[in-house]
C-alpha cells in the first residue's frame, strides 16, 4: 500500500497527461474494505474532446496501416502484458478480490493474451473484410473500419473484458480502429498498468500514439455525450442494463452504433425425468456455477427451472445445502453488494420465498451469503418483469412449475438471454419435453447449452456472446468470438466503377 | 375506372378480409390528378393486432421449414407476377405516373422477379447462416431467422422495393421469416395485385398462410406501435426522414431492431481539371441523372460540387438549359410536389440562389420546373445542416467552392449518404485533389463512384445499398445485393454441447 500519491495522469494522445479532473476517486480492496492508497481523476468533457480529436486523426492513419503492423501490435500487446503479469495480476487481485490463481493469472490472463493473438490473426488474415468483386459491373466491396471506438469495460473481468485490453478492444483495433478505453473504477490501478503496457508495444508499432488512449471515469452526462459524439465510430459497453440502457438512448438518438451486453439471467432448465436420476448432481453442479467467482460472470446461472415432484425437492435441499456449505467470498464492491441485496428483497416482495442466505456475511470485505429463492410457475407467469430483476453475485431463484405445461408457459414470459440450459436424463424419456421447450428457449437467448452450466464462455469462432435484448442491443451481434466479434465495429464500404489505383489494393485484379 | 366499388380488403392470417378500418382513402392518378375509382381501409391496431399473431405462428412453421420449399415460393411468386405482369404495370402506371414502358414494364418489374430469384436461390444454397462449427470444444453457431418482419415500402418504388415484393420482403423470406407488408398508399391497387399474386404463390408452397400479410395503411400511432411490439423480430422501412426516425425511435425504445433507408443527397464532385475538358458533356449528365422519373430515386444527386472558374461557369450554364430544355413529368403525388417545392423554398433562405425552376408548372398532373440552385462552399459549410434539407424530385443545388481547400471543407460537413462520386480528368491532374478529397467523401457515404451517376442500383452481390446516418440507420448493413441483404433479419445462435439429434441437420457433424 502506498500514501499520499498524486492523483494518476489519462492516457491521451499517446502521453500520459494530467486530466483536467472535476474530481478524484480512491479504489477499496473489496477484501478488506480498505482504501488501496491510490488516486485516480474523473475527467471532465475536455479530456474526452482531446481523446476524440486524437483518435480522428489516428482513425485516418489507421485505416491506411498494414494489417501486419495492426497484429504486430496486438501480439506485442500480449507479451507485454505477459512480461508485465505478476504486477497486473497483483493490481487485480488487491481491486477486486477474485483468486491472484487460478482465475486472474491462469484463466483470465492467459485469455485475454489469447484474445489479443486472436485478434492478430484475423486482422492479418484479413476474412472479416468479406470482399466481395463484382468484376462484369465493376462493383467491389469490404468491410472497413467504423472509426474511433469508446469501450467502456464492466467491473468483473478486470483482463477479458477491460477496455484497454478485452475482447471489444482487441476487435476494434483488428478492424484498424482507435479506441477510447473508459476503464472501470473498480480497477482503476490494473488498467492502468494494462494501458502503460499497450503504450510500449504502441511505441515501435509504427501506429498513431492515439490508437489506444484510456481515461478512468466520467460522470453520466459525459458519458453519454461520448457515446453519441459525431466523432465516434460506434462503441461497446459491458455493464449493468440501468447504464447500458442510458447510453443506448444517447447513442440511438444520435445514429450511432452501440453494442451492449447487459443483464442476463442465463436460465437452467432441468427435466423431471433427468432430475429423478441425477437431483443430488446437477444441484452441486449449479451450485457451483453460482457461486464461482461469487457468481460475478455474465454468464452465471441465476434462474432454474424445475417441474414439482419428490426429486425436485431432493434438489432444492442438495442445493440448499451446496450453497450453506460454502463460505462466500468477497464481491466486487460494495456497491455491488448493496445490489445484489435489494434485488433479492425485491424478488422476495414479488413473490419468491427465501430459503437460504439474503443477507451479509461479517466482514472484512464485502461478502454476501449464497442465496435460494423459490417460486412456483404460475407466479413466475404472473410478475415475469419483476421476477427478472437481475441479482448480480452469488443467488439463484428456482422456478417450480406445477406440470410441464405451466414449465412451458413460464419459459415463453423469460426476457432476451446471452444462454439458455437444458439438462436432461441420458436418453428418452425427456425428449418430448425438451422438443416443447426448445423452440421457445431457443428464441430468448444467444447460446443454447445441454447438459452444461452457462459460465464458461470458450473463445471461439463459433462462440455467441449475444443475444436478444435486453441481453444485448442487437441480436445479430457477438462480443466474444474471432473474427465474428470484429463486425461490430466494421461498415460496408462500396467502390462502383472506381479507377483501379484509386481501390485499396485487396479490392484490385 | 370503376366506380362505387366496395373497400379492399386485407390479407391477415393467409385470407383476404375486411379491414377493421378506421377510415378509408381513395388512390389518385398523379398524371391527371383524377380519383381512381378504388377505396382502401386505414386499419386500426386491431389489424395489426391479428397479423402479429398470425405472424408469430408463421414465423414457427417457417423457421422448421426446407429451404427448398422457401425457394419454391420465391420463384413461384416471380412467375404470378410475370403471369399479371399486364395488369400490375397497368395499376402502377395509374397510381405513380411512373413510365409504363421501359420504366416499370422493361426495368423495374424484371428488377424484381430477378431479387425474388436471387433470394430463391440464395436460400437454397443456405450461404446466409454462415455456419461455422468448433468440433473441438463442440460449439456451432449459424445465422437464424429473427422473426416476423414489418416491412414499410416507400412511394417511389411500386416493385422493387414494395413491402410486398421489393428487397427487404425477399430478403427477409429468404431467412425464413414471414412479412407483414405495409404497402404504400400510393400505390395501393398494385400492392394488392401482388399481394394477391404472392397469396397464389403460397397456396401450394406448403409453407404457413400467413408468410405473407399486408395491410394498406395505419396512423402514425400504429405505425410506432408496429415496429415495438414484442412480437416482431425486426422491421424495414424505406422513405423519408422524418417518418423513419419517427419509428426508429419507436423501435429503439423497444429494443427492436429496425433497418432504415432514410434520406441521401448522394453527392457527385466535378474536379476542376475534368470539368474544363467535359463542362458541357458531364452539366448533361447530370441534368438527365437529376430529372430520369423525374428525380424520384434514393440515390438521384441532388448535390452537386465545384471549384469556381470559367469552366464551371459553362458547367452551370449547360445544366440550366439541360433543366430548361425538358417538359418535366408528373410526382408521385400532390404533397411529393409541395414538399419538394418547400424544401426549394427552405434551401434559398438558407442562402441558395434560384438559377432556374421553382415552381409548379401547370396540370395535368402534379408537376413541377426541374430546379436548380446555387450556393457558395463558403455558405454551405456554414449552414451545412439547412443546406442539406433533402429535396426529393428533380431538383439539384450546385456548391461552387472558391478553390480547393474550400471543396475539401465543405466536403468535411456532408452528412451521412447512400452515394458519393467523382468525375474527374481521364488521368493525371486532377488525382492530386482526389486523393485529398476521397478520404472525405468516402467515410461519408456507402458507396463510392468514379465518373458514373449514382441513380442505377445493380442487383449485385457486391452492392451497397446503405451507408451511414441519417441516409441510414446502421452503416455496417445493405438493403440491396444478395446475399448480404438477408444479414439484417437474422440472429446469431449458437449450440453449445447440444446433443446430436437435437441440432438442426446442417449443423451436425
Amino acid at each position: 500500500m502506498q500514501t499520499a500519491v498524486a492523483t494518476a495522469k489519462v492516457l491521451i494522445g499517446g502521453e500520459w497527461r494530467e486530466s483536467d479532473a472535476e474530481g478524484v476517486f480512491e479504489p477499496v480492496n473489496p477484501a478488506t474494505g480498505e482504501k488501496l492508497g491510490r488516486e485516480f481523476p474523473v475527467s471532465r468533457w475536455s479530456d474526452c474532446d482531446r481523446a476524440l480529436t486524437a483518435a480522428v486523426e489516428a482513425a485516418h492513419e489507421l485505416e491506411r496501416a498494414a494489417p501486419e503492423k495492426i497484429a504486430a501490435f496486438l501480439e506485442a500487446y500480449a507479451k507485454e502484458l505477459e512480461a508485465d503479469a505478476e504486477a497486473i495480476v497483483q493490481a487485480a487481485h488487491e481491486e477486486t478480490a477474485l483468486a491472484a490463481s487460478p482465475r486472474l493469472k491462469d484463466v483470465e490472463l492467459p485469455r485475454t493474451t489469447d484474445q489479443l493473438r486472436q485478434a492478430a490473426a484475423a486482422a492479418r488474415q484479413g476474412t472479416w473484410r468479406r470482399v466481395t468483386i463484382d468484376r462484369a459491373k465493376n462493383i467491389r466491396s469490404c468491410y472497413a473500419p467504423i472509426g474511433p471506438v469508446v469501450v467502456f469495460g464492466p467491473n468483473n473481468f478486470p483482463f477479458a473484458f477491460n477496455g484497454v485490453s478485452g475482447g471489444d478492444f482487441a476487435a476494434a483495433i483488428a478492424a484498424g480502429n482507435p479506441v477510447i478505453a473508459k476503464a472501470h473504477p473498480l480497477h482503476a490501478y490494473t488498467s492502468q498498468l494494462m494501458a502503460e503496457a499497450a503504450a510500449r508495444a504502441l511505441r515501435g508499432s509504427g501506429l498513431p500514439a492515439a490508437t489506444v488512449q484510456m481515461i478512468y471515469k466520467v460522470n453520466h452526462e459525459n458519458g453519454e455525450r461520448l457515446v453519441g459524439d459525431p466523432r465516434i465510430g460506434a462503441a461497446g459497453f459491458t455493464g449493468s442494463k440501468g447504464a447500458g440502457l442510458k447510453l443506448k438512448h444517447a447513442a440511438d438518438a444520435a445514429g450511432k452504433p452501440i453494442y451492449l451486453e447487459m443483464s442476463s439471467l442465463n436460465p437452467v432448465v432441468f427435466l423431471p425425468e433427468g432430475v429423478k436420476e441425477n437431483a443430488e448432481k446437477w444441484a452441486r453442479e449449479l451450485g457451483d456455477s453460482c457461486t464461482m467467482g461469487s457468481g460475478q460472470f455474465c454468464t452465471r446461472p441465476n434462474l432454474g427451472f424445475l417441474v414439482a415432484g419428490e426429486a425436485t425437492e431432493t434438489f432444492m435441499r442438495e442445493l440448499a445445502a451446496s450453497f450453506e456449505s460454502k463460505a462466500p467470498h468477497a464481491l466486487l464492491s460494495e456497491s455491488t453488494r448493496a445490489q445484489l441485496h435489494e434485488s433479492v428483497e425485491e424478488l422476495q416482495k414479488a413473490g419468491a420465498k427465501l430459503l437460504t442466505g439474503g443477507g451479509n456475511v461479517p466482514g472484512p470485505g464485502y461478502k454476501y451469503a449464497s442465496t435460494l429463492l423459490r417460486v412456483s410457475g404460475k407466479h413466475f407467469a404472473a410478475a415475469p418483469h419483476e421476477l427478472q430483476r437481475e441479482a448480480f453475485g452469488n443467488e439463484v431463484m428456482v422456478v417450480v412449475a406445477e406440470d410441464e405445461a405451466e414449465l412451458v408457459e413460464a419459459l415463453h414470459h423469460l426476457e432476451g438471454q446471452l444462454t439458455g440450459c437444458v439438462y436432461s436424463a441420458a436418453s428418452g424419456p425427456d425428449d418430448a419435453l425438451y422438443a416443447r421447450i426448445e423452440p421457445v428457449l431457443r428464441r430468448k437467448v444467444g447460446r443454447l447449452l445441454n447438459d452444461k452450466m452457462p459460465t464458461g464462455v470458450a473463445v471461439s469462432q463459433a462462440m455467441n456472446h449475444g443475444g436478444p435484448y435486453p441481453a444485448t442491443g442487437h441480436p445479430g451481434f457477438t462480443a466474444v468470438g474471432i473474427p465474428a466479434s470484429i463486425a461490430r465495429f466494421t461498415v460496408l464500404q462500396c467502390y462502383d466503377n472506381v479507377r483501379e489505383d484509386r481501390l485499396p489494393e485487396f479490392l484490385r485484379g
